[in-house]
């Protein structure tokens, strides 16, 4: 060995970088979806139609945006960490009380801070195989135990969800309704039997991020009395301002008091609470919203039928349409995704077989949909060939 | 007993509500500032000048303003989840690489993050006493143990700081320069030495939430390569978009690889990464907002002397005030604080002795230390008269 070798270095000590906490050390390092910017820089242009992430393309309300450009020169103040004028609003709306109301970074930040609230490690969690990644991201963040029920059909299990529930002694149980990403939903009574079933001391996380779109029927009461159940409301869809980020949670006082324990205290920010507290009073623009949505799913059963596949009726912003390959594990399907992504058309699939037999593919404007019907042949033929 | 008393209710199963975590459970339900809408709703008006929490009431640069203002629109989108186009703007500042840099909800959300991936129950974390609170909140929030130093005067400690982190073996050590609340600072030369001396595997978090503020001589050149530092810098305070929250951290690769762990993956939306950008590029506004504060810190060094008091020099853009009372545990300075908020002047003070011999006044334009020197006379008379 040299004397080179023997000398002390300075930066020896420190190989071994920050103690991670182990499980932290053992998470990866990976955010559960990859956006739709950088499938562009790898496609070295935009999209022509970005329809693939359930944004509202048909744009938040102009009072939406007015209040937000109203609000851009106080951004110098942070906002009201009570955010005490948003959630008196949605209250009043929901008929509860403000202590009822959080609001939160999204219906992800909502669902981060309620997985630390009750998920340790080894903490089991009950979702369905295939639903929301997002939520199986912050489960795993805080060790928690992932277990995941089969959907029945395309369908959400919700006797699956609370069997396993009560035989895991899970504290938390997920289900979307209407569900992400085959568009299909439950009627309320569904939901209301499933809620008085909820194992005592557990909470359901009803994950309602598309209940603008949905009937009335698939949407059960508002009971804030009720600790069993805590219901998940954003602005990112039917509203239109995914990128302002602001959800809320509905759900009794106790847990929603919970909520102060841990969340970022001034994480919704000032235009984000102006442009909530503006775009939720706008009906006219809700309605304008819902009606585009009903043409345009409407109008990819059309596109989807005259390439001879089937599109899942849908209660969301959305439409599953199925590849009709059957059970392939999703690699027709993927082939499918893949040709209208080179094409310049943005779309998702589902994970989880059986489901993957579907590609997703959000409301759009007509150009948008022209873009998808122009791709789409191309796409499937290519997909054949590869078969 | 009646035939009642034994009925079975349908409510008591679920009598105890949800199963928090046992940290969750014993952790208060408590934000770490009472924001100045509350104070405001409790007095009955708002305040005639908002000079508490360190805000720059010089607003946010005219360039942010707009292009926040042409991002509203697209807002239907979701934010770029790697926040790319910001980090390659803000590494090329920096001259570190993009791998160096992530961005968060503002420093308040970067500290979750940090805290998250390095403290689990009972880690020793070390901080001084009387420094910033929402760290504190993080700390406890994830069962850490914190060790708190003392002051050096009106200085943060490096010296006790790393001495504790050895003696603790603590993986995690926050110090503010320039400090919050004090506005006292330590040069260069002292931090690198503080640097060079952070424990193996440890990391200094290093909050420069005021680096904008302070001479050049008081901030240490940044090294990306160098695993035992994380420097903290946000567009809260001289970029003045605190609503808008949006903060920063520039550290070692592998340390800021491990954020895409744990964090809320489109915590920053679209709005905030148009209106940072934008902010970031504006020299001349950011030297505007400097002249700005130095003359406000000017200003509110006369106004106390005026009156009696001192001012610690400062480099930050807020200047504590010595009210002169010595060491009383905070009563003289609270009840000066108390009553220029009755008067409708919102200013804050430090939490730990003897710091809590000084009040903490943010820069404010003319009018507003027009409003906070009107007030002062009365409130100090009020302050005497009841010592």
């Amino acid at each position: 060995m040299t004397a080179a070798a023997h000398a002390p270095r300075a930066d020896a000590a420190h190989a071994a970088g920050p103690r991670l906490t182990p499980l932290a050390d053992r998470l990866p390092s990976a955010v559960p979806f990859v956006g739709p910017e950088t499938q562009e820089r790898a496609l070295g242009r935009p999209f022509d139609a970005r329809i693939g992430a359930n944004e509202s393309v048909f744009g938040p309300s102009p009072k939406a945006v007015a209040a937000m450009q109203a609000a851009l020169p106080d951004l110098w103040m942070y906002g009201d960490p009570t955010m005490h004028e948003l959630r008196e609003a949605l209250a009043a709306h929901h008929g509860v009380g403000p202590q009822n109301i959080i609001v939160g970074e999204g219906i992800d930040g909502l669902l981060g801070v309620l997985s630390r609230l009750l998920v340790r490690e080894g903490t089991p969690v009950v979702t369905s195989d295939g639903a929301y990644p997002t939520f199986n991201y912050h489960i795993a963040g805080f060790g928690g135990r992932r277990v995941a029920v089969p959907y029945a059909g395309d369908h959400e299990d919700p006797d699956a969800l609370i069997a396993a529930a009560a035989t895991e002694g899970a504290p938390l149980i997920y289900m979307a309704n209407p569900d992400n990403p085959m568009g299909t939903w439950h009627d309320a009574a569904t939901l209301q039997a499933m809620i008085a079933r909820v194992p005592n001391g557990a909470v359901l996380c009803l994950d309602e991020a598309y209940a603008e779109f949905a009937p009335a029927e698939a949407l059960p009461p508002i009971d804030p009395k009720d600790p069993r159940v805590i219901r998940m409301r954003t602005f990112s869809k039917a509203r239109g301002l995914a990128g302002l980020r602001v959800g809320y949670a509905i759900g009794h006082a106790d847990l929603i008091r919970a909520f102060d324990k841990v969340r970022n205290p001034f994480g919704v920010g000032r235009v984000a609470q102006a442009g909530a507290l503006a775009a939720h009073s706008d009906d006219a623009w809700l309605a304008h919203v819902r009606a585009q949505v009903e043409a345009a799913r409407a109008r990819i059963a059309e596109i989807a039928a005259a390439n001879g596949l089937t599109a899942l009726p849908s209660a969301a912003n959305f439409v599953a349409v199925d590849c009709g390959a059957g059970n392939d594990g999703g690699a027709f399907a993927k082939a499918v995704l893949d040709g209208l992504v080179a094409r310049g058309v943005f779309v998702r699939m589902p994970f989880v077989a059986p489901m993957t037999r579907c590609i997703r593919v959000s409301a759009g404007r007509p150009a948008d949909l022209d873009a998808f019907a122009a791709a789409l042949p191309a796409a499937l033929q290519e997909a054949r060939a590869a078969a």
